[in-house]
């Protein structure tokens, strides 16, 4: 097998084996394809793209360059869920406890933010003491013992999708569907959960910016977890505004914990739930969509829960004092009443730059190895379709002084306020498994 | 400038400015863009192509980045012509004497050959002592003495386009349009010639298989040409079979004596003839495209050119006298007659397969450190059209045992001996410069 003959097929059409992913997967990865032939091949890829069963062989060759995680030990269905990444996406923070209190067990390899978008393991991190950093068999038995944990990626998942990953942000082939697919999917593949629902956002502050292309990644996503075996839902939501009301890590936790004591913002709630119940559903404990709903809904309402996340914080070495005095998590932080200029209604959001104004004031990274400030964040009072009057604020930006005024002029230009009442469709689309 | 907008620029089908192929060549060359940001752009641009003013851009470009000949000094109007790469052909051995002789400046840097396809370069070190080597001066001095001179590509003609052919190659990147024409160009408008004619080959043998790529491949140059104001006129000829009878290096170059004698196949007189005819009327030295014609048949016909070559031959150090005594090119070289299977006319030849017999002998180069064998070859004595009869020989081998079976078999098995006599367009069409 040779990497020219491989990339001449890609290029002129035609479709790849698995032998021949296999192949370019496994050389590139042990330096035995150089980058430019790499980067030649993922921009063949980009024009020619990949059919559900190429995209299902990278996804498998990525997932089998590295650890694969082997759950079987943990009892009952292992579900996991993932988000593309939006901004002010606290939804694992109230699912882990909110699912691990209805029986499922909640195994959950996180990330870091980039960018806009936030990560939960800097979330949890806003927590004095949590530690995000298990062994694969401290991971397992807390899972066993309490029902659900979240960490950093351990150990060495994916190799190959770090390696392609870093070369197709140099090289403008990120913006492909199969290799966003593949990507994302190698790694929840590695993680070894039973059931994972994937949260696909739509809109200015996801990834993907219109349905369409949304709704093709997610298809394919489902479809990769179906030829790999897995149970696999995908919905998607709408990332037009942020989720929430709070932006910032420490802000994020306190939302979620608001959330797991019955007050949670409507939007948070329901993505929450409508995740949740599919994943009930998958993992057999409850066998009709909306008396799942109901149940999750009325535990969220009632407080039932918040005891869960009380238990992954001690079990993480955390100080659970914070679910009962969550305030602690402004830090030192000083609060900025931002006003409105206008009167009406919000009538749009930029979610990307409100993510933005975020990571100005030091909530998220802008390279890399940025240092993230856990107090800081944006906590908007309004949101879509919300009347709000001049003088009135919109929004308390939370801060230490670094991006302050960059912030304010980035939420006042990008909070739109006028005399249409406009109304967000949350949940856009639900794409589940075939075999359903 | 970011080499990233330049690349997400062309991979969504935007034309790029010259300013941005000017970043991007020059950076490149200078190895500030690593190769594998280049084979992206590569990739892209295969898939999107370049227009006129692109592919213009950057055969300058390419043409810049290295040492430009300022062929001012000789007097009159300096001629070249240009050989997409064909079997057999050894234009430019008698079109040099030929216009020389007729007055014109022939001013020729040539190529070694790689692969099926045979280099000027090679075919004259055939000639004992024969210097391909000159310096800028002595090669202009020369031209202005004699009229003629062909040597080796002398100095740093268009590094970028070497360094970017090198990587063409390993990365599927070799078959666009664009990219061909430009290569091509910039080397050519680097060494300075004021008309320049493109023999574009289609065909087995040729680069280009199909009449519409060579057209475009051909159109593309004379524009560029144009752009960069030059006179360009291409041709399109037909490389199904090869040109004239003899494949390799020595026999190429009796072949040419032959026919500045008088005595030269009809397909490499016309072809010369036409390419002449081109260079006359471009250099201004005759006004009538027919007569032009008329003019250089008559001279080959009655050898009246022929001094000119045994004066290049003398001027670059090389022993004259195999012009009287060409059959010295034959060297110590066994001959093996190859016998027709079959009875017929010759309906097919593959030229790409004879090229490769040659190849096999020793004639051509599998890779570029090969070493040539200059006196092994083929001299094919039937051509498309001839009639065959079992048993009659069509093809004389010559040989030093390498490769005999493998060219007979090669030989053999792609010429077709058959009942249709065809007859071969040579000539399929003209492009010329908008200009005229």
């Amino acid at each position: 097998m040779h990497i020219l003959d491989i990339l001449i097929k890609k290029r002129d059409g035609y479709k790849l084996t698995k032998e021949e992913i296999d192949f370019i997967i496994t050389e590139y990865t042990k330096g035995r394809i150089p980058d430019y032939q790499m980067s030649a091949f993922l921009m063949a890829v980009f024009f020619r793209g990949m059919d559900d069963e190429e995209s299902t062989s990278l996804a498998l060759s990525m997932r089998d360059s590295g650890d694969v995680f082997d759950l079987s030990d943990i009892n009952g269905i292992k579900v996991d869920k993932h988000s593309t990444g939006g901004v002010g996406d606290k939804v694992t923070l109230v699912l882990g406890p909110l699912l691990a209190h209805h029986g499922a067990k909640f195994a959950k390899m996180s990330g870091r933010g980039l960018g806009h978008t936030g990560g939960t393991i800097d979330k949890l991190e806003s927590i004095p003491g949590f530690n995000t950093v298990l062994g694969i068999d401290e991971f397992k038995d807390q899972v066993n013992r309490i029902g659900l944990a979240v960490v950093g990626q351990s150990g060495d998942i994916a190799p190959a999708d770090k390696k392609i990953y870093a070369l197709r942000d140099v090289t403008a082939t990120v913006e492909s569907i199969p290799l966003i697919a593949s990507s994302i999917m190698s790694k929840k593949l590695a993680s070894g959960a039973d059931c994972i629902c994937l949260d696909v956002k739509v809109g200015s502050g996801a990834f993907m910016k219109n349905m369409e292309d949304a709704e093709k990644l997610a298809r394919l996503m489902v479809e990769i977890g179906q030829l790999a075996k897995r149970e696999v839902t995908a919905i998607l939501t709408n990332m037009d505004e942020p989720l929430g009301h709070k932006i910032g890590n420490g802000l994020e936790v306190l939302e979620a914990i608001e959330t797991l004591k019955g007050n949670g913002p409507a939007d948070l709630v329901e993505v929450t739930i409508e995740i949740g119940a599919h994943l009930l559903l998958d993992s057999k404990i409850e066998s009709d969509f909306d008396v799942a709903k109901d149940k999750l809904r009325e535990t969220l309402k009632n407080g039932s829960s918040l005891y869960k996340l009380k238990e992954m914080i001690e079990a993480q070495g955390g100080d659970p004092s914070v679910v009962d005095n969550p305030n602690m998590l402004y830090g030192t932080a000083k609060k900025y009443e931002l006003k409105s200029i206008s009167s009406g209604y919000v009538e749009k959001m930029d979610a990307l730059s409100l993510g933005l104004a975020g990571m100005r004031l030091g909530a998220g990274r802008e390279k890399k190895d940025d240092q993230i400030i856990h107090d800081v964040g944006l906590d908007l009072i309004k949101k879509i379709g919300d009347m709000v009057s001049k003088g009135e604020t919109i929004a308390i930006i939370y801060h230490h002084e670094r991006g302050l005024e960059e912030a304010k002029k980035l939420i006042l230009d990008n909070i739109i306020v006028g005399p249409k009442r406009n109304k967000t469709v949350l949940i856009e689309k639900t794409i589940v498994n075939n075999k359903k």
